[in-house]
């Protein structure tokens, strides 16, 4: 198994993983990306960047991630969506893909790395704590929609 | 009362009212930014924008936010912090502070807008409920803390 930046041509195979972890999810309804527009934010515009991880040259993982800002911290990474296939779990494939993440914010000097996860998702709660993260259950989500021509 | 973009020189009462909130957010402690750093981020490296109200020339209410990245949505706007000094409650500032962040999430065409409230913090819950906004209440946060030298 080889953990490496995703490349130009991995985009759609990113985007399948992100189906599937939005269907596990429950919210499938809500994805409105695309292939094409998912390579052209992490390639040409920079507006997030991921890591894949890679079996047998099938794309079975990745952890998709950006700089957020923080008021009290400053700049800080972080971690949109990590997701590894059901039938891959247990190869260490999510815990190298996190580290390598966890390893990108040292490197750039970030202060904190910030992520979510879903109340009831209690193997990745778990998974985070063994990896020294503090979850914080006291903040909402506040979302507002809105109606955008594509 | 005026709101307009932040601009350069208006860092320091940035600071000061990020630190307010934070007290009220029972963090202080948490808070390693300054001023100096701040207006970098803001003005240099563009990292994050800001609306201020400003009101006889003194700014009393800010609205920090910057673009962030969801792999359903693509790029969004991620509202970092709004607030407004206790006393100028109820003038309407952090009804206009808001209102001109999603104008500009409009604006740039981004189909969400997020960010997050304390569990406790009622009158904040209420006032996005009557924006119309949605409060998601099933995702908690994970956090990583590095060491960093500054």
């Amino acid at each position: 198994m080889e953990i490496r930046l995703a490349k130009r041509g991995d985009e759609s195979a990113i985007m399948g993983l992100i189906m599937e972890l939005a269907e596990y999810e429950k919210e499938p309804q809500e994805v409105a990306n695309t292939s094409e527009k998912l390579g052209s934010d992490l390639f040409d515009k920079n507006l997030c960047e991921s890591f894949v991880a890679e079996l047998d040259g099938a794309i079975i993982g990745f952890a998709l991630f950006y700089t957020a800002y923080s008021t009290w911290k400053g700049p800080i990474v972080y971690l949109e969506d990590l997701y590894v296939q059901p039938k891959f779990r247990g190869t260490g494939a999510g815990s190298k893909l996190f580290d390598t993440v966890v390893n990108t914010a040292r490197e750039r000097k970030s202060s904190r790395m910030d992520w979510q996860v879903l109340d009831w998702n209690t193997p990745a709660i778990e998974f985070y704590e063994r990896k020294g993260a503090r979850i914080d259950k006291n903040w909402y989500n506040g979302r507002m929609f809105f109606e955008t021509q594509s």
